[in-house]
């Protein structure tokens, strides 16, 4: 766990960017705890990269974008820590522990690779945690302002008769981003427009993204959200009142396959069945181009105990095996549209992913 | 609660049938706690027809066949304890009590029809005892021994090569029946002829028989299975190792659909997608002819606090809304085969089920 004092101030809620859960003070990069949520609101001070690194790699925080951005002011802790002598190679130091942290979700090396440029540019240690430290601020910035302009994009092709409800997966909201959301802030856009009927959120097993922190942060903010076991989703859709189903990525490779939370790919399959909308959206910062398909995307796999138990509580026999993987790959055929800043991939393949992205 | 005393024998494993978690005892019924599962092996010793109520409505018994039997038993117990003048009337309303414990199971319904028809016939308070004991015995034994029929059936139509691995839901095994089970007897015949490569079982949010039940009882019996996240079921799928998904059902109707563990219709949506068989395993007790089609079929809800919480642990906020069916439907056009012990019936509708039901 990270080496770090502790912070106990109670997250700020904002009703138009929801709440946020990374906070840059200067010194130190404060996380509000997401394993503690929805039970207890603490906000750890992480005052170095080997702490940041733990905190993803422990779910502290995460979310693709909110894990990039917390890599990038990692990076700025390395450069305030970095000795005069070295400073340079401490600082690659610390960006090979924070990449090492966590393998699926590509906002992470990507974070890493800007921060990297902006150092290779950088003659002089005082520079770099100047230069740094405004990079990993414009991170932060830009995914805020990505996801405000995703919520326009995405509205734009929701031509059902509204209000309809919408149906989500795991947490894509303020607290995995720099605020708003993606997926989530698609449906806070369709909440403010009075296009929202009801959010069912699934729970999102095993991590309970969906019970602790989309029920918890559409609660907050006046969105209203009905929670549903996993399970339930392809009945709930065969209820009629689910139009879309909206979630956010991992990583997106350049024939718009996307890696996303596990149990993603169950959904696209499911709308597919009932005829809903499948919608991704998620920063450019998601977006692979090295990548021809989902097939090479790294899948991470966690400890079995995250199925075999709820924090304390034993759910199966101790021993018995467990295939828990963390991510799953969901073809470009079965989605619908791929919402980034740039715009919109409707019925996404090579060619529409080149033409923003090429 | 039951108003039981307890006793607190283990649970005896059978390698061959399974076990077991109902054991008639002549004076009492005795049921295995099944709420406590895999931490603790309790029994409970039932004295009423009430007692024997509130254990199917508090589900310390589950499972379709596993609850018929029950209510057959605790007719019984209201006969022992019927008073000598108004014993027929006594027996109706521990009937009614027993009918009313759960309403989407169809078993129940049955196996209290039966034992009705059984008391109709008997002249004294005395014949009804002996009478109404001996049925709900052979009600007990004619479910295991179906269970051992259905499963030679079901073998006759798995013609993949072999060893292939197998998906199934919620909990069908011996503690679901009066023994070996349905579609987990299946597979553990699939074991036992050295057909089978590994169970995936889905933990089945939100009262998680995979994890606790299902998991606990293939553990025991010696036969390999990997417990996972039902969100994972459809990543699993793509992965090709898995020929057949084998469920159970509460209640089918006169076309074929099926009532069974919320989940289960998902299932089915995502093994067509696949390509991979879809086979439901129940006893023709779970039939219910009288039923045009699935749209019928009363399906429970139950409290939110099942998804909002495990055990003691909150996993979402306290107030949050939630959706909480216990079954859905799968529609019979989404399943390649029902095996009940009269035989199989391949792509269901009304002739096939009229050819064995009519």
């Amino acid at each position: 766990m990270p080496d770090s004092s502790q912070a106990t101030s109670p997250a700020e809620p904002n009703r138009a960017l929801g709440t946020v859960a990374i906070r840059w003070q200067g010194h130190c990069l404060e996380l509000l705890d997401q394993r503690l949520l929805p039970g207890e609101e603490r906000w750890l001070a992480l005052d170095s990269a080997a702490a940041v690194a733990d905190s993803i790699r422990d779910m502290v925080v995460r979310g693709a974008p909110a894990i990039g951005i917390s890599a990038a002011y990692g990076v700025v802790l390395a450069a305030r820590q970095a000795g005069i002598d070295r400073w340079r190679e401490d600082i690659a130091e610390a960006m090979a522990v924070l990449a090492g942290s966590r393998p699926t979700a590509v906002n992470l090396f990507w974070a890493l690779n800007r921060m990297e440029q902006v150092l290779d540019r950088c003659a002089s240690v005082d520079q770099a945690r100047q230069q740094l430290a405004t990079a990993a601020e414009q991170i932060h910035a830009e995914d805020l302002a990505a996801n405000l302009a995703m919520a326009d994009h995405a509205l734009s092709v929701m031509t059902e008769e509204a209000p309809f409800s919408v149906l989500t997966h795991c947490n894509t909201g303020a607290l995995a981003t720099g605020g708003y959301g993606t997926a989530l802030g698609v449906i806070r856009r369709l909440h403010e427009t009075g296009r929202l009927h009801r959010v069912y959120a699934d729970e999102t097993r095993p991590w309970l993204q969906g019970s602790r922190l989309t029920a918890w942060e559409l609660e907050r903010d006046g969105i209203p959200v009905t929670l549903n076991a996993d399970g339930a989703a392809a009945w709930i859709m065969a209820r009629g009142d689910v139009k879309w189903v909206i979630v956010g990525a991992d990583r997106i490779t350049a024939n718009g396959d996307v890696a996303n939370k596990i149990g993603t790919y169950s959904l696209a399959v499911l709308a597919r069945h009932h005829g809903i909308g499948f919608m991704v959206v998620a920063p450019s910062s998601t977006v692979d181009m090295s990548l021809d398909s989902g097939q090479a995307i790294p899948i991470e796999e966690r400890e079995g105990t995250e199925v075999r138990q709820v924090r304390s509580e034993a759910l199966a026999p101790e021993g018995v095996a467990v295939f828990n993987p963390v991510f799953d790959v969901t073809p470009a055929t079965l989605i619908d549209a791929i919402v980034t800043e740039r715009g919109v991939i409707e019925r996404p393949d090579c060619e529409g992913m080149a033409r923003l992205f090429g």
